[in-house]
């Protein structure tokens, strides 16, 4: 249900006329695609008998191999024998689910979690326990609470989902003091941690940060994307996991699809050995930072009095919390009437709160654009507030029972 | 297991002194491969920040349109918003049994059966009840008998699921009498039908045969593939369902992978569009008729007395039976050795028989390779027939209960 009405969403977000704050696709028109264009024909017309060929359900080994360089950035030692190419991270997190969750299982995932782990979690009837975050980023004592109340009541913990960079979509990032703590509650709980990294080069001020993964080689598995750093249409992401988990997930992947596309992996080993993708991350950064600056400024300027949001330091997304009494979701069809649109918060939570919040994407849109669309959402936002001021609040409560803070940084 | 004894198999087939009789790889290398590469190296600088962007999980609409007018030379009617596009016809596989098995449910398949497909009934706990086949396919009085029992027995039956022409692994065809006949026996039983037809444009003889969709649209789930009309690598398979089944594939695929691959899509869609895929199906049709003839010549002219075999009108695979006695599993390892690699019938069996079997690709080797292949394979049967006439049988009985009949064919 959560899916259908984001699509639903974004059928019509996807109208030119309305400024959409609400999808998270990368600016692949920032990429040399008449180099990309190339290297794409030229490999086919060379090798395409063994591009255009069936491969294997753990993908192209010397792809394997590069993916392990890409990880070294954040500090991560791994062999290329216990990486798993995946269709996107999102194919990660199906095989993940469909090798540990059973149905009742819980798995801890921050409040706000990324919409599309909630989903899968949700197919295979996994109940998420939310735990909070703040600035920076998941809040360890409220991690080590929610673990210890769930082994009070016996409940089976399969792991820990988070994204600790840029997160999707609360913007905010785990900071490395917090990184320790997490891992070390995780291991005294005896708790797996799936760490699930797609903007982790895409900060903009710093180096990147040093995964979790590379401090804890057994508990972690690590999630990764070439969508944000390369292309999505590719659909190429990996899973780097404890070799037993490995061959578990070379046979899910094997009965999900037979086996990756050839050539979509090769595209991507090709471009990692000719291209110069350091240079084009560092363009992509350049270009999301200059977005994200127009966002917050836009935000400062033009939003009412009440509202908060996160400062994401790299990443795609910002986090929008209303007054009190305001409600994204029931305001979300008057701001396509007024040709704007974002993700209404209540799909980031699998308890039914997130009523106040709304995630505004950066990523796509450009500076002007972003600007207007921040002007329009300001304009709704205060006509809404002088609704309530008039008629009183409509914020709707929690439709379940869990008790879940909002994000305190907003 | 079964996917592991053959992923064993194959890494050891694939060395170059072993003439491989075990794949089903299909020959990309007849494709104009400059002309592919061509096609996809316009296409991505030309439209690339399309191309290379997330695209829908249901899949791109204009791929669809051109889906329905493949079906069509089948005789199915169809709208191309009842076409999901999967990754190979495996992932259509998996979505299906994701939304209709629950652990214990039965499903109906041939005997001997996609290996594919077993291998993904099972990881949804289906239970796999065999019918019989023969020379004109699925039995109806078998079906019909199987479905009886199965009703009597109060068990849940989820659907049939056939590959109806040139069957992996028999090679056999599903007659056109049989076609109204099993889809009777299946409306009698309200058992759903799920036709696998990779193969169906594949036919040496006559025009594509009526599918069972073309005659059920209700009842009918067809999954289809570009895999070997085209080529493996771009994994772009398809499900055609009604619309209540149709709504929860695309729900079940978002949650797989979010979005499937747009660089593959388009390049499927841009071929169908601007290139002559009729004549190369053509082209792909009269290659692998010469080498089915000469598998059948070598078989005919090589193989020891007692070893029987099908005639495939069409597809990819010859399926043979040892004499009495012999196991085709228990001699896999000597084939190996004596540099000749096939599929052991027990892989397409999910009730422990299919020993005396084999399946025997013609769709890769070379015409030279594939008589070479028999000659090295008509020697080590021999040998085993003459350590039989020292020794004793060797053959194993079923290690399972179910009595499944061997395809009467051989």
């Amino acid at each position: 249900m959560v899916a259908s009405e984001i699509r639903a969403l974004f059928a019509v977000a996807s109208r030119p006329e309305i400024v959409s704050l609400a999808g998270g696709m990368p600016s692949v028109s920032a990429l040399p695609l008449d180099v990309v264009g190339e290297m794409l024909g030229e490999l086919t017309a060379r090798r395409g008998s063994e591009a255009l060929q069936y491969g294997s359900a753990q993908g192209d080994p010397e792809l394997r191999e590069r993916i392990c360089e890409v990880m070294a950035l954040e500090g991560v030692r791994a062999s290329a024998d216990d990486v798993v190419v995946t269709v996107g991270s999102q194919q990660g997190l199906d095989l993940l689910a469909r090798i540990f969750v059973d149905p009742g299982d819980v798995v801890v995932a921050e409040a706000p979690s990324y919409v599309g782990a909630l989903g899968t979690f949700a197919a295979y009837q996994a109940e998420v326990a939310h735990v909070p975050l703040d600035d920076a980023g998941l809040i360890p004592a409220a991690l080590r609470e929610t673990l210890g109340r769930l082994r009070r009541e016996g409940r089976r913990v399969k792991f820990l989902y988070t994204v600790p960079n840029f997160h999707n979509p609360a913007g905010v990032t785990l900071s490395a003091a917090r990184r320790a703590e997490v891992l070390d509650i995780c291991a005294a709980h005896d708790v797996l941690v799936v760490e699930d990294n797609p903007y982790g080069l895409l900060g903009f001020d710093e180096a990147p940060l040093r995964a979790l993964r590379a401090d804890d080689a057994d508990r972690v598995i690590y999630l990764g994307s070439f969508s944000k750093t390369f292309a999505p249409g590719f659909r190429i992401g990996w899973v780097l996991a404890p070799h037993a988990v490995r061959a578990k997930l070379v046979l899910a992947a094997e009965s999900a699809m037979l086996s990756h596309s050839n050539l979509s992996q090769f595209a991507v080993r090709e471009y990692l050995a000719t291209q110069p993708w350091k240079q084009q991350i560092k363009a992509f950064r350049e270009l999301y930072r200059e977005r994200r600056d127009t966002m917050l400024d836009s935000l400062a300027d033009l939003m009412p009095e009440g509202c908060a949001w996160t400062r994401p330091a790299g990443g795609f997304y910002v986090w929008l919390t209303l007054p009190e009494g305001l409600d994204a979701k029931a305001m979300a069809p008057r701001a396509i009437a007024a040709r704007v649109a974002y993700v209404p918060g209540t799909g980031f939570y699998a308890d039914g709160t997130g009523h106040r919040h709304m995630r505004l994407s950066y990523c796509y849109p450009e500076p002007a654009r972003i600007r207007e669309g921040v002007r329009r959402l300001a304009a709704v936002v205060e006509q809404e507030l002088s609704l309530q001021a008039t008629f009183g609040s409509t914020t709707p409560t929690a439709t379940h029972g869990v008790d879940t803070p909002a994000p305190n940084t907003l």
